[in-house]
């Protein structure tokens, strides 16, 4: 395929059905008849996924792919611990938390064991939006406050709640009044020793906004990775200001844990690498490695607040959803997947700074652990985004047998974020795709 | 135990714990530990659930339940369909719905073949919340407008946004100016002949009220079978002239089948007892047999409006949901549930009717298919409510080796809900634990 025809974005656009491969029509036909405009498909020329192993996708026509997007399945694809232990748990019993039950007390401790003080009670959700809408719920009832302030280039969620603290799906736009933004702490743009200053200091400015319009500053919910905004992950502890001024002015801060969770940055969770301990943590992608499975953690007096309505979840923490989070704790533990997202990553972006210099439009590699950014710029001096660069570079991996996404409020930074099971073989074999891709497109 | 100490309410207390069996206090002290007050567990003296077979729970001392609380396992606990087809796809690729996959199309043609014309679009979520919150968001986008209205004893979803149509959540308070509720077509009180007008007008006039204060009509959202209201289903039809001025009025009519859906009601859809044609229908609970999976099913210009923010949902409708969803079809067929539905529905009902003669206390037994209300009253002359009767007969009757829950705002009614593999004997059962425990409790 002549690279001319690649989309100027990184989705399927069904105004392009005509023009795709015969043998892809049917498939694609079938999933726009049901899914209608609401279906989103990856890639100009959408993939049928049929098998997963490890860190490796495989097509209908037999194509593997490296996986460098999907964060879910972060011990791996298709990973026979989970089938298992969901699969006998299913055949077992799967009913709700309004009984008692051990496979869900067991995994409930087990994991507020990976919790510092005073971060000791769970409730148990089914989405990463169920959590943060839940989150903010809590903080509301907490603070008595609404105010919420967020990155401009946050997700969020997809929840009516959390679609209000998600400007990357409003194209940023914030469409109530309740929420206000500030500028992600960008480390490619502002200098490392202005960077906590500048990012607590808007978070102040946002807080007097909101109390100027006489709306009660409730709660500061951010992605420590930054991951929808640019992927930005040091120095550590650049969040540490701005979570003090949250809490000088009587507000929470929320922990996005659903991106850098589990895992990801080379610690457990996020936070740990800023130095902060976040009033609620939310978490959800990986944590069931596909079974839908999130949760919401917090001091013992937020959950409290929460009484006023009570919150319950009928799939929420049910033995089947506790039985996959089981085999992720196990399995993180036992492969040595946090210590080697730490390891894997360093090598990988040493690798990809090492192509700088072949290829000037990268402008920026930066990340921790198993979640690196790639900036594409036109100009390094000027630091000038790429988005155009970055989208025909992700459509040209796919090609090259990499699946990929883009990160950033203008889609110009390539968001690498694979399974944890990612080795440096793996690592290899991206670096190469690149340095060919970008080769391929003149870049 | 004796009566006496039974609760006033259908939940355990946590200020009771030290009155609990010694044996039932280490399980029961974990789960506070972890949960918090957050937590709800069922009856005075929780049950630990350990296995599940048919419409039984068993629990850790070996004893068996008949369980006529849970719905979710519609075509049975531990269906070693569900276990096979969802281990099996957890083991190949369980990822999210940017790519083609064939087990995800063959699943949603095959759900939507069951639903009228022209609702053949469907947006694939993971709890039936995460449905309601988008289906009122899809009806805020289509009509431009804010209002809804629900009915006084609601419940359709834990949040921010489900929260505020669930009135029974915050003791029948509203708590926003976009919200009106109107009475539930209360079928044991109000003449049936009267029913469907008065339904149709209180709706009306709720449009109305909303309107007057400045707020544009978008929906009405209700559950045919009117579960937490009480258990309202006959006449069928009933809803059809509520459902006529909705459209007069320019808003849609929203069906939350997450309780009637899948066979329930002895068809297919609840609605179809009512014969009207929803503009969104919603689903939930027995979709997956407990797999965490739900959806909305509209017509295309419905999904259309929802492109202003786009809908993608990283666990809806993945492989292991939809391999979920196809075994709870395939058996649903197979073992002729829904004909089961009704016929054992009726079955019971008969049976329980048979008793008003020795328990003046049974007011009313009413319903369709597998799910009956029976409501408990003081005087069946005056028909005054008598919810500590139902608190003390839920809680004997989980002695006497069944589990059972309330509904109707004050509780006074017994909802009948059990998993849809449920048989004469099975009835006759629940029958004689009835005689027996109303017996007991001198009712």
């Amino acid at each position: 395929m002549a690279i001319k025809s690649i989309l100027s974005m990184n989705a399927f656009d069904q105004a392009n059905f005509d023009s795709l491969p015969e043998d892809v029509k049917p498939e694609t036909k079938r999933r726009l008849d049901v899914f209608g405009s609401a279906s989103v498909l990856f890639f100009q020329e959408p993939i049928e996924v049929v098998k997963g192993e490890g860190c490796y996708l495989i097509d209908a026509k037999g194509t593997k792919y490296l996986d460098c997007y999907n964060n879910v399945a972060c011990i791996g694809h298709g990973h026979p611990r989970v089938a298992e232990y969901v699969g006998k748990q299913l055949a077992i019993v799967n009913t709700h938390t309004r009984y008692l039950n051990k496979v869900v007390d067991d995994y409930a401790e087990k994991l507020l064991a990976t919790f510092p003080k005073p971060l000791d009670k769970i409730a148990m959700t089914c989405t990463g939006s169920e959590s943060n809408d839940l989150a903010l719920r809590s903080a509301f009832y907490y603070t008595g406050g609404k105010g919420v302030i967020v990155t401009s280039g946050a997700y969020h969620g997809n929840s009516y709640l959390t679609t209000f603290v998600s400007p990357s799906s409003t194209n940023g736009k914030i469409t109530c009044d309740f929420v206000k933004t500030v500028p992600a702490p960008d480390t490619y743009r502002i200098p490392k020793d202005q960077l906590a200053d500048k990012f607590a200091s808007d978070v102040e400015k946002a807080i007097e906004d909101l109390e100027a319009s006489g709306i009660k500053f409730a709660a500061l919910l951010i992605d420590d990775i930054f991951s929808s905004d640019g992927v930005f992950s040091d120095p550590e502890g650049f969040i540490k200001k701005a979570v003090d001024v949250v809490h000088k002015h009587g507000g929470v801060y929320i922990a996005d844990e659903v991106q850098p969770g589990f895992g990801r940055t080379g610690k457990m969770w996020g936070f740990q690498r800023h130095g902060v301990i976040p009033d609620i943590v939310t978490m959800g992608k990986p944590m069931g490695n596909g079974y839908p499975m999130s949760a919401m953690v917090t001091r013992n007096e937020i959950i409290d607040a929460l009484k006023q309505t009570g919150y319950f979840n009928t799939f929420g923490g049910t033995p089947g959803a506790c039985a996959a989070g089981t085999a992720v704790l196990e399995v993180l533990k036992e492969d040595n997947l946090i210590e080697n997202a730490k390891e894997v990553g360093d090598y990988l972006r040493d690798g990809l700074r090492a192509l700088k210099k072949d290829h000037p439009c990268i402008g920026d590699v930066r990340g921790t652990g198993l979640f690196t950014g790639l900036e594409l710029v036109k100009d390094p001096e000027t630091k000038e985004i790429d988005p155009k660069g970055a989208t025909l570079l992700i459509n040209r991996l796919r090609y090259n047998n990499v699946l990929i996404g883009a990160a950033g409020p203008y889609g110009n930074i390539l968001k690498i974020r694979p399974p944890l099971r990612f080795y440096k073989k793996d690592a290899d074999f991206f670096i190469e795709a690149i340095k060919k891709s970008l080769t391929e497109i003149h870049l």
